[in-house]
């Protein structure tokens, strides 16, 4: 089997922890008795890339189990967990797999992958085998942050121009290698990006900057194919934002400093729904919370809630714990550390490492970086002062904890598995576009959870369900309804 | 001056109250400053139709402040505060009027109207003059459930059809009201309706009821202005509905009963904005809360909010308080009723009476209803049993407190008037239609209520906002947002 | 029969609310049916002094139906529910008393008393008849602050010296009505009170206030007889002050000023049970708690909690709302008010209206002070910033709210009753001197309020007893143990 | 210099958490610059046994600051953090010590020690050296759990009586290493354990068990020196307990099973201040929280906190996290977990694995013990049903986290090192007994602590304080105030 991973050797310690990640994941293993016999996704081939943890490891299985064809790569460098990657390339007991002769699912990833590895693997798992064993595309991706929807779009675009840009056209070292693997690829084949593409039938994808990326292109004109925006379900964005950060934001913080949360002024910079979620968890350790918001709607929300809502500068001089939710950048600068108390801690929770100026902050005159352990480091100023920063700046709930938990999680993937079934099966539903769920399938990703919680749901009589004007059996509220 | 109050004496008092309120009111004070010069509403004719409370005072003398000519009624027979009725019609300190001379705004509402003296009151607020003394209609309509909507709309309808059916085609017997008034309108005028119907330049509408019926209008054709949708403001359903319950439903229940909530079971009947802040409200107490819901996705929520989720029918027999927060009917049955515990508490905070089979209750034979004190009652079951009913099943924060406070107001009420300001000045950007307030407008409301909380407002740097893609000055959100 | 109230024919309502009452102190309740066939309390003639209240009705009559015979005063001229009054002395349906004939408990209190009645009718509890008819003084006392007990040492005391001294020997208003009615006393009788105190087997006493005065007494050397200090019972100062404070802070600023508490900063001066409830309660309505505390352990615990912990002067400028909680003396002082916001609301929970400085307010130089409404005040300074009071400084749960809930008083009163029973009749095991309840009677009172509230209680195995060195029923902790 | 840990190369890595500890422990910090010229400890020998973490690191090194001479052993098997002793042996920077030539405190402790050698290591700590260079034994002592106190109390009977019991005198093979220690030591030396209780001036003792020990010695006349009980200081069990679990539970769950805690049933068995902050940190994280609860006073107060309460067997079969706090044993049956759903999560919080009967699991016919990772378990029942148990029923906060943060071990310790001052300096105010610190003392180390949080502490005026009759500085409380 095809596969690149770090030590099939982990598989055992991998397998146990996917199945008590299942029991945690009700919405995946519903699906499975759901739809195993329908095999909905049979013909199905997924090229999918996103951070491949246990909870991943489920999901793949779950569109395995429901008759897909899968190969997978991570959407992170340093996120993967090796033993689960393991797991899911030896496969399922009931597969007879063995490290030795392993027979689950094709995984390309291991902890700590470089820049060139990373672009590597992705490209591997658009190398599929038709049952016949002659090579041929995905029909169906499913992406956390667009890369593989870029490699497929660029592909195409560049053997439309029959030339890749030269390395040397860009500074982002990053870009370099997607540059590079395009390149190798043009000179094997004129047409591969563009035959697969033809056959794709869609793309679900998981995030905030992925989905920017999808209606960009939509609006440009570029978009080959349909997408499905899973991160907009309620069951997504209101569940792993909130609930997720409730839950990682304060174990991240514990793993990485084992400092008492408690009595201490925690800063959290936005209150969106990961700010929503990160406020409460440190309110839930007894610490005196601050926000800082820029959307006066959300601001208001902040002090209803009972917060205090300062700008940054008015705070940063005394505050214990500073957290970035934003999803922008520049919110933690080299002027907010040099105010800041000596021993105070700095993470970021919220997108990309920039929400916190970790460059400018390297570049303060005498500035000594001390690492603690792993993912934990002092910054020493040079009048003695430490700063604490988390994860370097990334975020601190994969960097020092364990990401979300998978109850969380499977709420998110349940809605990609559905997304999945949506466009592959409804294909003609669908034409060149970027859509949400239709709100029917997001209330079923809910419907598959309460159970594992013992909650018991309401059933609105006829007369009922005609004096508000839905269905007995939903959809339940408007598109503009807000949870 | 033309009004109808129950008691100009009691202005005093209630201007009193109208300056305290002005205080806890900053989004109306702060456009009195902001447009006191400009005057937008110069010329406006607007006739209003909602409860005629204190905070409705300083909604009314906002909108005269802004230039408008303004003729109120109330919409509901029981919620009028009498003294704000009063104060309204003396008006301002510096309009120099006193109950024996008053210079305020016109007003026709008193608590305890009949439903023939309520239709009758409706009416007037149709009946301006204009400069030159002659009687002429309003050019802008304000409104609370729809009911001076619905009254220029039918009789629009029966003038072009040349006829009012006879009050014996209804069962409904405040509809024979309605058919009365415009009966005894269409002998004195066959276009009065007609004529009023073309200066309209539109209507602002505060509630989901009002809305829905907006919205059919818009589908069957038959809307004849355009109608701004004030209820699903961020700013409007977030924050009256979450956080004016939170502060209203423990009033009521303290003034009704006295009973301690701390330690006790209260069941939340749905789980929306209101069911959210009510939920809240309880537990803030040290009440245990379970919920009920049908929405799978809410009562996802309630779980993750660590609340219990069952049927009413599991926890009927020993819950404590019983709250309704649906805007659905039938949600606490005679059944239910049934299986209380004695001394139960029921209370409706949804919509309508209705939420609680009130008739069905009545209807039990045997069943004795006995007034505690006015809008609590125990009903006293043939075997003893007691439960306690507030407001009589109709709304608790009002009928047994003073429903929300004025600074949740605030917010509805600043949506409200910048809505008919954008009707009125901006008429040619809304056709015939129904439109909610643009963002902006909606972020706008919160920010000038931010102050008044000690809110630091963080500001994007132009960089920060480019590259979220919005502008500095906002607005920040798409429309899908949740807030 | 001889009482002295408002008006009899209020009782009808009065016995109303009894009978909802009875429901909410299950542990009075439940003595009635443990005790009803023992009569612990025969041949018990009690002279009560304590809030004349609906909560106190049931304490009187949960008395008399273990056998006392009791006559009752109130502790307080404001404090009186008439309604309640009047039910007691018309007396409990099965006696078949009405109010043309009644057949209760003699009363004398009424809402309103001058300090000239108040004592007058203190000095009418002492007179019992016995069944010959003949006068008799009481053989217990129940009292709450202290007033009955002082009215009794002090008549000795006088009696001893064979005089009183003159009403001009005191500046003090009121008591110049004590040494008048003890003058008048001893004109009579120069051995009542002697004769009284020969008699009474015990005191029990309420509150903080009464029982220093006891301590006092007991350490002089003057104490006549034992006293049950009930104040520091854990289910009386546990649960009165935290939790019943909980309940009646916030019913009291809302039904006072119908102000929003979301989004607004509170502080709370004091961190002791009272100031721990009424934290909880502020924040449980959305208001940003601040807490000030002289004493380094309770302002720890606070902090730990997660609130801010500041100097009065620190805040006063920006705070919306100021509530005392200490029991001492000049917290909220005039260089305070004179910083405060315009309309800060004041009140006061903890103990006497002195912490606020409420006389120099009233003499700052041009100040105004206007009624809204009753227990409501605006003070105007000259420069027409207004500060609210509520009650006038005095404890505004029980001035602009009705008091604590029936159930957190049922803990207190069930203390009561088992401390009045273990004076009568185990007089020989409390010598002159003043006890707290034995702890198994402490857990008993609370034990009697589980069912309520659905509370199963785990039972030790006899094992598990041994092994924590307690006995199976209890007690379970030491006296140093702190709840 | 003489000392035993596992590997003095951790030495630089300790030294760093070290430092950062310190910041956390402002107690301990702030008594070695109030002290620090004094040296109140100067000529103190002192005999430690603690859990040798980093807290305690900080903790030596202050005693060593104030002047005392220290030598340390562990009080457990497994809570040793090697990094830690080998700092502690290294010694401060100032001193020069290096891991070639270590210049800081004896320490004999390694994380994994056998029972052997951990009473070998025990009596290590009473060998000093006097200046002179002679063999002495300690001062004073200082113990967690009380085995260096039994150790000498036994030494000095067993020479009293001139022989040690043979070690087939017992079944309980810790005793046996006990008795092999002090055979040994009676075959040097006849006195030296007399030597040593004559030249003791006291011990200071951290917990509950051990405190329990030394009351029983008390009472039955053995005991034979003076103890201060640290465990009833109000800053040590009331912020420990409460404050110390809050964090440290909800830590250990995380690092044990990543399980989402939001949405779950979790029961904590236990309402005192174990259980108190376990349910607050459950609830705040999401978690619906059920008490069960012997003592009804504990339960009425779990009532009123909102929680519900249940005997253990009503809702084993549907909860999902069970949590132990008790102090007390057999809480958790093999009844019980036959009872559990599949994957339930079992911890303990409370003091041994016995309340946990992991005996009994272990004997269910057919199970599996399984390991997942280092203290994590799941029991694989004969039907296949799996549950998780933490730390083999051992402290899940210290096997499964790192224990209680250094903020609020800094209030243990601060009042260890004040314990140790009082024993020592005022040797003649303390004849033989057990005693909690003066109030004043427990009321400094709160004092220590508040600056660290920001806290402003209000300072009452002489009036005040005349007022409420107490001083000025302190103490507030009488010795019965509960907090």
């Amino acid at each position: 089997m095809d596969y690149k991973v770090a030590d099939l050797s982990l598989a055992e310690f991998g397998r146990k922890e996917l199945t008590l990640a299942e029991h945690e994941m009700p919405g995946l293993v519903s699906l499975r008795t759901t739809y195993g016999d329908a095999q909905p996704l049979k013909g199905a081939r997924i090229a999918g890339s996103l951070h491949m943890t246990i909870q991943t490891g489920v999901l793949i299985e779950t569109l395995v189990a429901l008759g897909a064809d899968v190969r997978w790569a991570t959407c992170n460098i340093f996120s993967t967990q090796d033993h689960a990657a393991a797991a899911v390339v030896v496969g399922r007991p009931e597969t007879g797999g063995t490290a030795e002769n392993p027979k689950g699912t094709p995984v390309f990833a291991w902890k700590g992958e470089t820049l060139a590895e990373y672009w590597d693997e992705a490209e591997k798992v658009f190398d599929f085998t038709d049952e016949a064993g002659n090579p041929v595309g995905p029909n169906m991706l499913l992406d956390d942050g667009g890369d593989i929807t870029m490699l497929l779009h660029l592909g195409v675009e560049f053997e439309k121009a029959g030339a890749v840009p030269g390395q040397d056209s860009t500074d982002n070292e990053e870009f370099k290698e997607v540059l590079r693997v395009l390149a190798r690829s043009l000179e094997n084949s004129k047409t591969r990006w563009t035959n697969i593409a033809n056959d794709v039938k869609g793309v679900s994808e998981e995030t905030t900057t992925g989905v920017l990326r999808l209606y960009d292109r939509f609006k440009e004109g570029s978009l080959l194919f349909p997408a499905i925006n899973v991160n907009d379900s309620v069951t997504k964005s209101k569940f792993d934002n909130k609930y997720g950060c409730r839950h990682s934001l304060i174990d991240g913080i514990n793993r990485g400093t084992d400092v008492m949360i408690g009595g201490k002024v925690a800063v959290v910079c936005g209150y969106g729904d990961v700010g929503k979620g990160s406020a409460e968890s440190l309110r839930g350790q007894g610490a005196r919370v601050i926000i800082t918001e820029i959307d006066p709607i959300c601001a208001l929300q902040a002090a209803m809630d009972g917060y205090e809502v300062k700008r940054l500068e008015t705070v940063v001089d005394y505050a214990d714990i500073f957290i970035t939710t934003t999803g922008n950048f520049d919110i933690i600068k080299v002027e907010h550390f040099e105010k800041m108390k000596h021993q105070a801690i700095v993470g970021n929770i919220g997108h990309f490492d920039n929400e916190i100026d970790m460059a400018g902050l390297a570049k303060i005159p005498g500035i000594v970086k001390d690492e603690i352990k792993p993912q934990v480091h002092q910054w020493i100023f040079p009048d003695g002062k430490k700063v604490i920063v988390l994860s370097e700046g990334r975020l601190l709930n994969l960097g020092n904890a364990t990401g979300h938990p998978s109850f969380v999680m499977s709420n998110s993937f349940t809605n990609q598995v559905l997304a999945q079934i949506e466009l592959y099966t409804k294909t003609e539903e669908y034409p060149v576009g970027v859509y949400v769920l239709p709100k029917h399938l997001d209330e079923e990703v809910a419907r598959l959870h309460l159970d594992a919680l013992g909650v018991e749901l309401t059933i609105l009589t006829q007369e009922q369900a005609d004096y508000l004007g839905v269905p007995v059996e939903g959809p339940f509220k408007s598109d503009l309804y807000r949870y």
